[in-house]
């Protein structure tokens, strides 16, 4: 190296090389935060050390082959350190984020955003900020990968998950959910950095918590090991016994957040907020960085360059050995991670639908994605079920599909336990990996408990199909805890969510159909308890509710003098309301509206058409009617249940919140003076 | 004994009556479900032991006196379980649930619902069934209790919180927010009782964990026994030195779920369905209960009833040492208990508002409602304040708040730690214990983190208020995993939930007056991290913002030809439009709307008034425009956010989402062809 002047020993020399690889990261991330006036240097400094063992020494990973499947993934999910990964992926030789990127972090348009976003650059596997999210998601992504070893080989997967953890990731509940799941399923890829800097927010994590982290991951089966993190062999080798181990590993890194500021270090003032011209003075006189913000010295380049390029070998030498694997296997391989589903998925689902119109069901519409799920997983040997215990209610195992045990991963389905958050988040794992189409159930109104990380299948654009039954009143006697009520409004007000409540038997394999196909965000599934009778009895042209909603029952002779819009199990109450009404001397249309969001884009004509103006229109869904304005206008009727709910059968209870076709026909004559 | 024939010895009498109180325990809950045709038998079964211990041995509660403030609390955290908790409150005397209830167990209007519901009949102290949470709550009442201790001394408050949980309850991960946060602060009254029986809905536990239970609570700095659940003697003497603990105990009792069911007991069929006639015959033989459904022989009655008798005398001593405090004590802690603020808090908040009328501030709300917590602190004793590991950032904590420690609950702030969920989970606990008015901050964002805790506190009516900051894009360089988007309407969505976002200082004064007036249930005040210039520069007279919105500028002329609706940080954009729009020759109104639920229940003259038809509305809220058809109509103009966000300085983000002045003056000019 040019700016090293002696000779020195081997040993002297590999630390010498270490200080200044991990000095690059602490310059270029306290610089960054002090330009942008914004940001965290605290982590990035404090584990500078740990993150330049693991990448000089054991990440196998290849900036110019970034989605190279076999490589080790690496998850910040300390998602605030983001100038740790970022000085990472610069350093080591991606395309992004540049030089300039770094000095645009957490400005408009930059990939370096003020926390790891997936799909800003390559090298960020995931994102993370919402803490413990990272290391439950990468729980997700050992499942994947035991089970992409156990259904391809070792040959072709087989590799480690890294996480880089703080203090606030676990004191999060989703990281008991995640560490328990991990010890039950002996996912030994996994090995959690835990930035141990006894430092939060609000100062010393004393101030809130006193327990015993490493019995914990303990007791939930783990390896543990404790090392000083600014000790390279030490972390050296605890990494290389985690990996040696047959379970998960947490490494305990004792660490000084903020290492090198010499006032600000150790404190909580290193955390969140720039170190200021006069500290950062300081820091770079204590770790020895005479250089200028944003240079990093050519031998030092250099260093961080010849560390990202030896995985270009290891990414050949996959490719080597995936280009000797059998055809069908390469391309079953290949077809996944493109994300297109198998050929003959297409004409099994019409072939079901046909069958359904030719032999109606009277089911609950959980029962039809069941039916459905009979198709998708003949077809699909991608989808990866499970359930939050839940399975016999959530109907989403099939015959087929064995359980995945700690020690045999050939099954397709999961007990994930009482861990929604935890399944959730582990599914968003699984879709990151790209090999895998997880869906899971649990109760529609549990959705709020995995809310936290559907936003993140959402905001990542992960395709994860969340199986949510028991989806209204109609659940019944478990009352009001168990029946949500404004989970479907607030689920459509998220961006990028599919919320889709299918009526009958034919809708839900439809909507399954257009969950599995879309490959850009999540879909949610809301499925009855109850049975409907089945409404579309004639076979269709295509996906009808791929555009979200449209006429299912025509008024007699086509102009209608009322719309009755309905979604899920109210349409059979719509289409009663229907008979009643056109008795009556009312001609009535019946809209089955499964999707709002694929209502939503259509054009305008095909809107107007579907819910024209001038026309009342009446709404009728059992939850809230928050935001049924949008569709039946001011002057409009909605039914529905504005408050919480109540213990009772479900019949009593459609009664008592007056979701009837009695109440709906009346409803509509009256405004209507019918 | 009537039904008993020969002389036995005490020992074995107590055996006996033993025996026969958890048998009645057992036959109802059985014969409720079976009647009910849905609920869970296997719980209140294999806990009948367990439950007979407590109430006979250790439960200080008064039947007659339900709401005894020193009484135990007993939280059934597995609230599936609900006819165990009914079982007791009939049988112990409480007024509600009747026989006529039980048998009328998850139908509508009975007490009796499918799970305990919080107000439905004195002796349920909190609803249950949302997993973990009842646990969570407990650990909030624990907090509650000690912290009365310290205030009130032990002679007025000093009470045992036993948890009932089961291992659903345990796998969630806000157990182990609640658990590490009990340990930290040495909550030595919290007991949890854990109904140790391998089972869950899905099958055997080991289908899904498979961690070592005790030995993570006692990572969690808790003491930890373990027995057999159905060897009562053994059960008495754990609870008895989980009493004696100078820490928070758990008591492992290894149960038989469904215990007397002779097929299903010890299996997944005992968990969540009825047993069936049959097998109810077989348990009647196994438990030796040979009396009909519903019916407890009288001298079983009368051991129940003498159990719940013994704390009418405790509960008149209780009353005694009340009675000789000092008046103004006594008269605080009363008063308290009403949910009625201090006299003087009326008046030193319009005191508040006038100075801010005198001398305007642009400040963050976040710090505006600082401001506001300086004079509430001051006022009212009994808020405890908090935040998740963000005090400085949700400006909660105000100057003469000491800090709540381990050893020492004189303070009045709790550091929470990362724990959303945990914190609103035990805010609910302490609103429950009627001494404290709880709040407690995080980013709105992260409501998703806390919302099924939220959901109770709306559920149970109770005041608990959430200071969630950094309200929108606002927030500038965090990036989308920070910002809100969709949590406004979201939890706009929620029955019985206040959500207020309140534009300036004085705004923020008036919604936190509003949160804390209100007793029935808990409001949202999202803040902003960005400073705002104040909007209302006269005194009022009143609390404007308690109507919901109202004209806060009126168009030159008095007769709008636009009006714009705006909400927080966005009603300075809108003034500014108002500005440009009348310079243009528009008379345009602004309307600032605070909090819809609140402008939704003010009369149809009011709203037709301050939002008149006819004329054109464009609302304009940093967030999803979802719902906002309901005030601007079909033809009306929405501004907001209907995307994720994205990382960059706020004014850059405004920019770039089009929530500027120059484009809603544009877009109304636009509509208006002005």
């Amino acid at each position: 190296m040019a700016d090293i002047a002696e000779p020195v020993s081997p040993a002297q020399q590999d630390d010498e090389q270490h200080a200044r690889m991990a000095g690059a990261i602490r310059a270029l991330s306290m610089d960054a935060v002090q330009k942008a006036n914004s940001g965290h240097p605290g982590m990035p400094m404090g584990m500078a050390d740990v993150a330049t063992v693991l990448f000089r020494r054991f990440l196998r990973f290849d900036p110019k082959t970034p989605d190279w499947p076999n490589r080790d993934r690496f998850v910040l999910s300390a998602g605030h350190g983001s100038m740790l990964l970022y000085s990472l992926l610069y350093l080591t030789g991606y395309e992004r984020p540049t030089l300039d990127d770094i000095r645009n972090f957490r400005q408009l348009h930059s990939p370096t955003a003020g926390h790891p976003e997936f799909g800003e650059a390559p090298g960020i596997e995931t994102t993370t900020g919402p803490l413990g999210q990272g290391l439950a998601m990468a729980v997700g992504m050992a499942i994947a990968e035991k089970k992409a070893r156990s259904e391809f080989g070792a040959d072709v997967i087989d590799h480690d998950i890294y996480v880089l953890a703080g203090d606030g990731c676990l004191m999060e509940g989703v990281s008991h959910e995640a560490i328990t799941l991990a010890g039950h399923l002996k996912l030994n890829k996994l090995i959690v950095l835990w930035d141990d800097n006894s430092i939060s927010i609000d100062g010393a994590t004393d101030l809130a918590t006193s327990d015993d982290v490493r019995g914990r991951f303990e007791a939930a089966g783990w390896d543990v090991m404790a090392v000083d993190g600014h000790d390279g062999e030490a972390v050296e080798a605890a990494i290389a016994e985690a990996r040696a181990s047959d379970r998960p590993a947490m490494v305990a890194c004792r660490t000084t957040i903020g290492y090198g500021a010499p006032n600000k270090g150790g404190t909580a003032a290193a955390h969140g907020s720039p170190l200021g011209d006069d500290e950062i003075a300081l820091a770079r006189k204590a770790i020895d960085w005479p250089h200028p913000p944003f240079e990093v010295p050519d031998g030092i380049m250099e260093l961080w360059h010849a560390t990202g390029a030896k995985g270009a070998a290891l990414s050949a030498e996959w490719r080597t050995r995936f280009d000797g694997l059998n055809g069908a296997v390469k391309a079953d391989f290949s077809r996944r991670l493109t994300g297109a589903l198998p050929d003959t998925m297409g004409a099994a689902m019409a072939a079901h639908c046909a069958k359904l119109a030719a032999e109606p069901q009277k089911v609950a519409t959980r029962k039809a994605s069941q039916l459905a799920l009979e198709v998708i997983n003949a077809h699909v040997p991608e989808t990866i079920g499970g359930s939050a215990d839940l399975t016999g209610s959530n109907n989403t195992r099939t015959g087929d599909m064995g359980v995945i045990t700690p020690d045999d991963f050939a099954g397709r389905y999961l007990h994930y336990g009482v861990r929604e958050f935890g399944m959730a988040a582990a599914m968003n794992g699984m879709a990151l990996n790209g090999l895998y189409i997880p869906y899971g159930g649990t109760f529609l109104v549990f959705t709020d408990y995995a809310r936290p990380a559907i936003r993140l299948s959402a905001l990542m654009k992960q395709r994860a199909v969340y199986v949510m039954t028991h989806d209204s009143i109609g659940l019944g006697e478990d009352g009001p805890t168990h029946q949500p009520v404004e989970h479907l409004a607030s689920l459509r007000a998220m961006p990028n969510v599919l919320v889709m409540r299918p009526a009958d038997p034919v809708e839900t394999a439809e909507c399954w159909q257009i969950a599995l196909e879309r490959t850009d965000g999540p879909s949610i599934l809301a499925l009855s308890r109850q049975a409907v009778a089945q409404q579309r009895l004639v076979e269709a042209d295509g996906n009808l509710s791929a555009r979200g909603g449209y006429i299912l029952a025509e008024a007699t002779g086509g102009t209608p003098k009322a719309v009755l819009v309905a979604t899920g199990t109210e349409v059979e109450i719509a289409a009663e309301a229907r008979r009643t009404l056109e008795e009556a001397g009312v001609p009535t249309r019946v809209v089955s509206m499964p999707c709002w969001e694929l209502f939503d884009v259509q054009d305008g004509a095909y809107r107007a058409h579907v819910l024209p103006a001038g026309v009342l229109k009446a709404s009728i869904e059992a939850a809230t009617t928050f935001g049924w304005e949008r569709y039946v206008g001011p002057d409009g009727i909605s039914l529905g249940v504005d408050s919480f709910g109540a213990s009772a059968p479900a019949a009593d209870l459609y009664d008592h919140f007056g979701l009837t076709a009695e109440a709906l026909s009346l409803a509509v004559r009256s405004a209507l003076n019918a």
